[in-house]
């Protein structure tokens, strides 16, 4: 896997990097061609628990335009408890109406067959095109052959199957010292920030051997995702799709209770594994040169909010950051623009460190030089909240590839 | 000035437009250079109404933070009597603090001069670069030697000075036969869509040489506003500087009562100017090859507003635009993101007059060629509430320009 670092999301002590990859126990997966990619690449993934007290916690997209896997899950799925995922890309099947819910179904029983579990013990989640059926022909099949395929270092074949365009791997292993011993989380994640918004999807799939209980589950995955997966821009659009799936197999025999010391750390993991990989698909893209994070501080959380998401999704920051622009005007236009009617609005801008503008007005000052992760700070009149937003440059490859997707 | 048309902003049976250009009676403009932009290119506009009854209507832009020339006019300006206009491009005077208020009141005060009017009845206008000092050097000399050449067929020499990176003309000139007699509508305009919204600040001045009230003034400009630059998408930006005058000096002699069948027909008229103006903004720049329009229909006027702007501010459907790609699953996905929690939404989505979409679910369709100027309409649930909105494409040219702009 791809080495990573960051000077906004780093490993806590407790946390040990495993390169190699790996599953956490208890689970298995695989990755195989299914004849939805026309490439006929690896677009068929499942995963699959050996541990009957598996517990679980979802989250998905908030769209008002759900996709058929999404719709399933949450009427058909007793998500607190999921043993298996199966996973198509290349097709969202989104917009397809009955026989989109009928093919989700199909898979989902599929999965079930292979997994010997019962059907609402399995979630599915597909990415892809919009729009289109879903060809099914080769998926029962497939899945019969992925389940032949399932092994513990299955993560790498599982993750090729559920990426689309991503640059390069989201998927990571780590060892977790808790006090009361050592578990593994594992992690698979496709998404590619900017750069593919039309199969830009979230995926993400989370693994650990601890022992939780449904709803530490549930309140971890919670916690995290605000913290990673929703604070990332991608074009201010949500996708049909987004997923985010953590199992618990308990198979390392650690229990984390609730409210324990075991559970901080182990809520610090996760919040590292997702943080890193949401930054993972800020940063992926043909063409994508840099990464930016804002940060706005002030006296009112909605405010707040909308100004850091007003100077992610600008394409004019976003093009300027391209460039490594030092260009803040554009900033304070996006602020402005986030908060009508509040002139003068005394705010502030900091640039890589450097102040650039102090209670609206220009500062005078030695442009910084911008590298890979340029840091934004706005600062808004008042105290006690804050927040912030990581996000990509808008490149040629994004135009060019959004404008020749289809055709 | 270039000919104009489109299928979506046709011109009244009694408007004329004359194509050599040309002020309403009682006005003369000119533009010179002024030593704010490098180039050297003419950056010091002025427009004088030599009628001291001349009534006006003003309207600024609704961001959180405003340039100095905006802050002037709303504090020091007798907005429904403005007698004359001094612009300037290049420089925004914006984030400049109480410098900037100070060489806006230099501004005015010597474009009172220059008008021989009080200083309250001169509006000033910047566009350009946020947060860098306004270079006054040249600027007082600037204006008296446009007043040296102010001249009734001055709009043209009005408009290079206020444009920035327009790639092309944005006036027009129209007679405009209402019942009590024929009057003409002058207009110049500088902005330019998507392509350079760093200089994307909208400036529009607006004359007649109708006999109005002031009042009338106001309702007329208010409503053709919002039917017009209300209506286009700049990336969702607004412009710290954007500004809008209307001015009628009376000198036809031609009387518009309100209420009357003229002011009914000089509504039209000016409807049709601003409309025109605004839609070439959309068009403007390096690079754009298209030019789309969603109209949003339903029961919710809130709900409609926020999925057009959604689909009009995304940038996968803008590059969907650009390439002529009739993908609208990237449709779909905005409407989606703009309702969350709304699912399962019966929408339906038609892409130039064909249905891909109906209640959700793809309707199998020929997938439409797609010409410079794109339809997309968004059907929701309920009845009662419509908008539209015009937006350009995003193009590689876009990247390029707004990545090198300040470097």
């Amino acid at each position: 896997m791809i080495a990573f670092t960051s000077r906004w999301v780093e490993p806590p002590p407790h946390v040990t990097d495993l390169a190699e990859g790996g599953l956490a126990a208890g689970f298995r997966a695989a990755g195989v061609p299914a004849g939805i990619k026309p490439s006929g690449d690896p677009d068929l993934a499942l995963l699959v628990s050996s541990e009957p007290d598996t517990v679980s916690a979802a989250r998905f997209t908030r769209s008002g335009v759900l996709a058929a896997p999404v719709l399933l899950c949450q009427s058909r799925c007793r998500l607190d408890g999921l043993r298996a995922v199966v996973v198509n890309s290349g097709n969202a099947n989104a917009a397809t109406g009955n026989r989109g819910l009928e093919d989700a179904a199909r898979m989902q029983g599929a999965g079930a067959m292979a997994a010997g579990v019962h059907e609402e013990r399995v979630a599915v989640a597909s990415t892809g095109v919009i729009g289109v059926p879903l060809p099914m022909d080769g998926v029962p099949r497939a899945i019969l052959t992925a389940r032949a395929e399932l092994a513990p270092d299955g993560d790498a074949a599982f993750w090729r199957a559920i990426a689309t365009t991503d640059a390069f791997e989201k998927r990571l292993a780590l060892d977790v010292a808790l006090p009361s011993g050592t578990v593994r989380v594992s992690a698979q994640a496709k998404g590619a920030g900017m750069i593919q918004p039309g199969f830009a999807t979230m995926l993400c799939f989370v693994q650990t051997d601890a022992a939780l209980e449904a709803e530490t589950a549930d309140l971890l995955l919670g916690v995290c995702v605000k913290r990673s997966f929703d604070r990332i821009s991608v074009d201010g659009q949500l996708s049909t799709n987004d997923t985010a799936l953590l199992m618990a197999s308990g198979a390392s025999g650690v229990i984390v209770a609730p409210e324990s010391e075991d559970e901080l750390r182990l809520g610090e993991a996760l919040d590292y594994a997702l943080r890193r990989l949401a930054l993972q698909m800020v940063r992926d893209g043909e063409g994508a040169a840099r990464t930016g994070r804002v940060h706005v501080h002030g006296g009112h959380p909605d405010t707040v909010e909308r100004v850091a998401r007003a100077v992610a999704n600008s394409p004019l920051v976003k093009a300027a950051l391209h460039g490594a622009d030092p260009n803040w005007g554009r900033v304070a236009q996006a602020v402005g623009a986030a908060v009508p009617g509040a002139a003068p609005l005394p705010y502030d801008i900091w640039l890589d460190g450097v102040q650039v503008c102090a209670g609206g007005v220009a500062l005078p000052h030695e442009p910084p030089r911008l590298g890979e992760e340029v840091d934004y700070v706005v600062g808004l009149p008042g105290e006690g909240a804050e927040t912030e937003v990581f996000f990509s440059d808008l490149s040629h490859e994004y135009v060019r590839i959004n404008a020749e997707y289809t055709t």
